[in-house]
């Protein structure tokens, strides 16, 4: 299969997105840090693409930079117009576009409840970048296919640099600098995604995708974008909830990614649940995760952690794990929407801008 | 159809669970409200059907109560370890046996962090309960069938006591008296409820479940329960989430289930929303909201909100409607299952107590 799809193109675009977002991004850690002076708590809002990529900075705030962290519940803001008290609160809002109406509209309602405000969007001249207090402008560039690809991993670097900075010791820099070279090396997985395709895409009742902790993200935003090109529902799931009820639909007609960190106290569970769930009879891909998890995987992907770590290799820290472990996913789920016979660039009644509320 | 399971007579029993529980807990209304002194945040910790009961908490103190809340991450408890400053925080942890471990170690981290903490579970002699602050026991007595059903509505009863307790007015006592009978006017529901079923099971595709803000713990706890006992994969989603991509997969192949308030700033949308699922060709069950939402509706089945309310009468306010709504789910679906075939009692390979990590 030749990629000439646009999100193909698009996907292969993620190393300069990325280094240039870190060059406009990593001289602002002092605004940073100054914006969210007394601000104990990080409150993320975003849909879709953008609310997966919020889960990622809850997950780094709080495993990273010792701060209480959650997403947002935007309807309490634009539905039921609570008036709470957030003067201890840094309200980070994600968009790509920066024209989400509900998202804007969250953020305004969290600057009148007293929290300091940070836009993370591609278009600095947004509604939601000019009324921040600070905005975080990611170097995406115009995105053409409907998936959102590259401007996912441009708001996790971008979150990733947030959280870096105000945790109490910096030490994430030389990492993220290794980033589009392991961007880089995840694009070459070559003919295995056309293999994964192939084990996916026949799946008779859809795709389940399992993360755990930090990887979640990376679960959540492969399940999204597999439901969009694909158009079958796909429960995207922590291992814990996973326990808690939805096993009991596993069975061989339902075909699973695993999506594993390279190290970390979440890498053992996720290895034993890639046994488990092959073992019900359901095929298992797994990205990521070290030598013994791909054991554990019918086929396996490698993410960032098989690669040599250090200075001069592509190897990523779980902490920033999920930015490279999604551009494997990806070419997999444009893959698979091809396998499919499907038009991965214009899913079936999705437009580029999503607005929660018709226009009236 | 008789009901003879086990779930069919324990969805029935929940008038008087209701009616105990809040015997037990309307008099701590003080005592919450001392644990809760100074604390500005409530954090909720929960799995499966426990952490359904904590969307409602975290939508109702927010919407209600003039207190920020947000969901607990366990695995930055349990896993990760992280230290986060809680001493802002009231930690409210659910648990219907109090013995999930990872929920119990949530809890001791949460305390251990500096926040306060309240548990809400069956089991007075639990650890859960013992190394509380303050522990509510809700008087569900022993629960056989597998799929949760009162120890879920006895959850949101004791949350609904604490949001209100909690709230700079509290004014839901005489509403939370009518729970009971209007649970015994949602459990009248009759034939129709097999209507439903017969509409729900052929589906091929599975079926998506929708609800928003308040309702979203109803469409959540719909969803777990059919998945658990009709063995599909089922989406429960925000109306909202639902716009921003999942809406792609919608077609005839899928049934769906729209969970309406009887009034609110929600319904409006999600009457849309149920005209929009329906014009996609999926065939639209509607559970609760106002007439015009039952019009917009294939088949419609009332919630408290169509019966009078007032003092003699069974309606409940929107803060309460998830606590009736989601009786009238579980009579759908425990129909659905016996429909299919299936035992609603004892679903494929899931147990009781869920621990989310296998004993060691």
């Amino acid at each position: 299969m030749t990629n000439t799809t646009i999100m193909a193109s698009e996907i292969a675009e993620q190393p300069e997105t990325l280094a240039t977002t870190l060059e406009r991004l990593l001289p602002l850690r002092d605004e940073m840090r100054a914006v969210a002076t007394g601000r104990r708590h990080l409150l993320f809002a975003g849909r879709g693409t953008s609310d997966n990529a919020a889960v990622y900075g809850r997950y780094l705030c709080e495993t990273h930079s010792g701060r209480r962290a959650s997403s947002a519940a935007p309807s309490v803001a634009t539905h039921y117009r609570s008036r709470l008290d957030l003067d201890d609160t840094l309200a980070v809002s994600l968009s790509q576009s920066g024209r989400t109406a509900e998202i804007v509209e969250t953020q305004a309602w969290a600057r009148d409840n007293g929290a300091a405000t940070v836009a993370i969007t591609n278009d600095p001249d947004s509604d939601l970048a000019r009324q921040a207090d600070l905005a975080l402008i990611t170097a995406a560039g115009g995105e053409r296919a409907v998936p959102a690809t590259k401007t996912y991993t441009a708001q996790l670097t971008a979150l990733a640099v947030l959280a870096d900075a105000l945790g109490p010791e910096p030490g994430l820099e030389q990492d993220l600098r290794r980033l589009p070279g392991s961007i880089e090396a995840a694009l070459s997985a070559g003919s295995d995604v056309d293999s994964a395709a192939r084990m996916l895409a026949p799946a008779p009742r859809g795709q389940l995708v399992l993360g755990r902790g930090l990887t979640l993200t990376t679960a959540r935003e492969t399940g999204l974008k597999l439901e969009e090109t694909c158009l079958r529902p796909v429960r995207a799931l922590s291992y814990a909830d996973f326990q808690h009820g939805p096993k009991a639909v596993l069975d061989d007609g339902i075909a699973s990614i695993v999506v594993a960190p390279p190290d970390g106290p979440a890498l053992p569970g996720l290895t034993r649940l890639a046994s488990t769930v092959g073992a019900a009879g359901s095929p298992v891909l797994g990205i990521g995760g070290d030598d013994d998890f791909a054991r554990a995987c019918g086929l396996h992907l490698p993410g960032p952690g098989l690669a040599p770590s250090g200075p001069s290799g592509f190897g990523l820290p779980e902490a920033l794990a999920p930015i490279g472990l999604i551009v494997t996913a990806q070419l997999v789920v444009e893959a698979t929407a091809r396998e499919l016979g499907l038009d991965p660039d214009q899913p079936r009644g999705l437009t580029k801008v999503t607005q929660t509320e018709p226009a009236t």
